[in-house]
């Protein structure tokens, strides 16, 4: 046991080296073990460092494998994709931490490392649709019941945020997000923006849309998209160089 | 008048250069022209380039000098704090080239592009605060009616939605958050987490404040602060290294 060891919770951020920010990759440069999803870990690993990948579930048990690595003196970066603190691994490692009530991770230096989040690539490549008030909701129901992503949803609409939504589909998730678009139909108009945006940042494999709420196929999206519904003042413009949205900062009537 | 002029809309992060990305040194070092407030350019003009900086209100007027200069060829990086799409210049650009009936600015390249925003340094520096749904609320009622931001809070606290307040107070905004903090009162108990993130990553001029709902004061935000409103699952850890907040991702009770 060493007190030398310490765990760096980093984010890659959503694609390539582009949005990986010069803490992280000092981090990363540091660590002795990268612990993570395999395909996180695959865009950042290093000759010299020792990998322990895992599946994209089982949070806590990767969280509690990489404080005891740093409890044995290893430098150990838990990578995330994207922001670690958004919808990512800081919560669960910090989730470890509170019940260890035996103390065994007491030494460990934690510290979280912020990153590029999907939303933000996603806002990006489409303009600003996150421009004013927002809020981000995961559609994923293995932590919450399904009733309380509902009723988020639904409160939402009624304030009037802009809503960037993640996990909206997987195989096991094939409804969810066309009931939370119906629950928001239910608030706002059917000509309120809507984007699917797969992929962002990631060169070819990249597919961005841009429909509504009155228009939006559900089926379109999957485990790599992120989609953002606007609120009844969000705005799309057309240009002869794409497809922009945005929501404007002023807040028109009521 | 030329066709290669471009408009780049980019963050500096809300600190120093560790939270810059790749992506977006690389276009400041490719741009003419620096638009922005200035203290985000004195973090990152070099001697080559054109330094445009303005008061930290008139986004709109900004925007249109930024555009106009490209306009006239010129390749010109619109310079936010923390991450553009977020309460920051990329709405305004946008809403700049919506307004652009006459088509003057019809052949300028405009592209937006990711950083990491004060919330989630403020985020990170704590733990995990924003580890499940949050939202992001601007408490400037410089740009909506006062209304509308009350009415947003408590159906964010209703809805159980950790919340980032931007913009919580300044000279002409003293009482502002007092009331929002009293508002989510409502709804919330007084133990729920409460978070002042004062100039966060920044050295020497970060201040962290851990506190609650019931006990937290207002005065001790300013223009640097983030403010982060847990719900009431959000926990605080108090270890030997400081102290941590998280929002576990599980939802526990109704």
């Amino acid at each position: 046991m060493s007190g030398d060891g310490w765990v760096a919770v980093v984010g890659t951020g959503p694609a390539g080296p582009q949005w990986l920010t010069p803490e992280t990759a000092d981090i990363l440069g540091r660590a002795t073990d990268l612990v993570g999803y395999g395909p996180y870990l695959d865009r950042v690993v290093a000759d010299h460092q020792r990998r322990h990948a895992s599946d994209n579930r089982q949070e806590l048990d990767r969280a509690g494998h990489a404080l005891d690595l740093a409890a044995e003196g290893a430098r150990v970066a838990v990578v995330s994709g994207g922001d670690p603190g958004v919808f990512a691994m800081a919560a669960a490692v910090l989730e470890a931490l509170d019940r260890d009530t035996e103390g065994r991770w007491r030494d460990v230096s934690v510290t979280v490392h912020p990153g590029v989040s999907a939303m933000q690539a996603a806002a990006a490549r489409l303009g600003a649709p996150l421009g004013a008030d927002f809020c981000a909701l995961s559609l994923s129901d293995n932590l919450k019941p399904w009733a309380v992503v509902e009723r988020r949803v639904r409160l939402a609409a009624e304030a009037d945020l802009v809503m960037a939504l993640y996990n909206p589909a997987s195989r096991s998730r094939p409804w969810q997000l066309g009931r939370v678009l119906a629950v928001i139909g239910e608030v706002h108009p059917p000509a309120t923006p809507v984007v699917f945006a797969t992929a962002a940042g990631r060169g070819e494999q990249e597919r961005l849309t841009v429909t509504t709420l009155g228009e939006a196929d559900s089926s379109q999206a999957d485990m790599r998209t992120l989609v953002i519904v606007g609120m009844p003042g969000t705005r799309v413009l057309e240009r002869e160089q794409g497809t922009l949205v945005y929501t404007p900062r002023y807040y028109e009537g009521a």
